[in-house]
């Protein structure tokens, strides 16, 4: 069922003992939203805890290592940011089918909570948990306050992309005002520092780009021998897909990644109009207009001539 | 003279036939708040002109190209986003000691002009211009508004910088609510895309960087004869010093471009707390505590070791 302020308000202050689920692989937008809303819960007497499949990045621990984890059998099951069940890990079992209150922002949330509030137009879950707190007058503390910029920051690529709300950028002008936080310092640990692994691996993978159909189509393809030379694992390439289209002439991005079985992993990137979800459709897989993916198998430069002559197609159907 | 809206109002209203300069080097906040202000004095009836030392990069064209530059003799002349009549360029010695009205919020300003409207506390001189036109209750054009968003999100690295003020924020939301424009085409192009060359000189760079201090101080050192091998000018290297600090680990980090004449160009940043600006007049040059320069002569290895021992005594010192 979806509802609005005025439910999810009752239900928080008439709970108790409540575990806070956020999806594995957890990100910026979850970890903000899990620990925001345990400081909301907090204000309210209620004690939560937030957990998840996976440990929490160290980058977080601002967020993570706040306070002491109490130890008590939970009374109340509450999701953030989870569209799917699926996206809860071992914690779907064990609580997938009994969430009392999902607090998201996806169009795609499989409505499978008793009680969901969704705000599909918001850029993060953080940017509802915050007005939820409005709404309710509950006092936001400055550690709920980071956290919930956290979230909005990092779902909002810092306020760059396109899912990026005027309440977003109205609430980090509140919080600005209200509290002494060091957000530069948040941006530059979430959005600037890397490791020397990660630069080195960077310098590698842009250095092999490929240019097709006069740069409107850039391709990096990484092959198990490449990955072996390169001295890295397939996992480790995740999240390079979007570098494809830093290229200033990209059009459509394409990252390869061969899997050991020899095929590709293809994860599409469209920097404009191309809608790379039909691309992806039509050679058997899926995803959003601007991100996709699919997999391929046979030789690469089977695959390379392909992926050109697709998306020469769409280039040519805009 | 220092002064505040309504002075500027004063004279913007009966102002006619302007200059509006910008400086050398021109970057997204002085072309967004000379054409800004072109767009506010065509609102008053008021002809303009923006003109610069450089030629404007392309990547500003939906700002720079937007109508046909009038031909007139200049009878006033306003200054944006200058700091120095220096920063002028060859426009300096035509306007350098006329300039009737500068607006600004550079600390550093020399407080050359006539009037000086100067808010040091502001993220950009387009926030500046957007608040003296709200102050004024002049129509802010759809092309207005996009200059002017160009200049504050350049200016903060959108939104992440230590400068950014919340009403840096409250001006986006308001230009989200009033305005069709797509921000995030716009900071795809701000902040995301490069050229191919850039991307393969970027690649070459971070792979050449070393660490120093347990990784508390990152090096990136450049000789003429490593230039000569990438095929690359030292000017091309402008703009690489922040990469030295996206190294997780680094507090300091120095680029070092080695001129023709053998000596070396150093660019400190620093990421925390370490003021570099003190480290460089401490080796002959000057700055920002966060981004400063100074020239070193020598030994490629002496300097390293030079540097290495100054930034070791700063980080004890902290």
């Amino acid at each position: 069922m979806y509802i609005g302020f005025s439910e999810a308000e009752t239900f928080l202050r008439n709970c108790k003992d409540a575990v806070i689920l956020t999806h594995r692989s957890p990100d910026g937008d979850c970890i903000g939203a899990g620990f925001g809303l345990k400081d909301i819960l907090a204000e309210l007497g209620v004690r939560s805890r937030v957990v998840c499949h996976d440990v929490f990045p160290a980058r977080y621990d601002f967020i993570t290592k706040a306070d002491e984890e109490e130890d008590f059998e939970p009374q109340t099951v509450i999701a953030v940011d989870i569209a799917d069940p699926q996206l809860m890990g071992r914690y779907e079992e064990i609580y997938g089918s009994r969430v009392q209150l999902c607090i998201d922002h996806h169009e795609s949330n499989k409505n499978y909570a008793e009680m969901t509030l969704l705000r599909e137009k918001a850029t993060a879950a953080c940017e509802v948990i915050y007005d939820l707190a409005q709404y309710m007058g509950v006092r936001v503390t400055r550690h709920c306050a980071m956290s919930l910029y956290t979230g909005i920051a990092t779902d909002s690529g810092c306020f760059k992309y396109d899912c990026t709300t005027p309440r977003a950028h109205e609430i980090a002008a509140e919080m600005m005002k209200r509290y002494d936080i060091n957000f530069a310092k948040i941006n530059r640990v979430m959005f600037d520092i890397k490791s020397r692994g990660k630069m080195l691996l960077e310098s590698k993978i842009s250095g092999i780009l490929e240019e097709y159909l006069d740069g409107r189509l850039a391709i990096i393809a990484v092959t198990q021998d490449m990955m072996r030379e390169m001295g890295v694992k397939l996992e480790e390439l995740e999240g390079f897909a979007p570098m494809t289209i830093q290229l200033e002439t990209a059009e459509v991005g394409v990252l390869l990644r061969q899997r050991e079985d020899g095929a590709f992993k293809c994860s599409f990137r469209s920097a404009n109009d191309v809608n790379v979800s039909k691309i992806c459709q039509a050679l058997g897989g899926g995803g959003h207009a601007k991100a996709a993916g699919c997999t391929m198998s046979g030789d690469i430069d089977d695959i390379r001539a392909k992926i050109t002559d697709i998306v020469r197609r769409a280039l040519d159907n805009e």
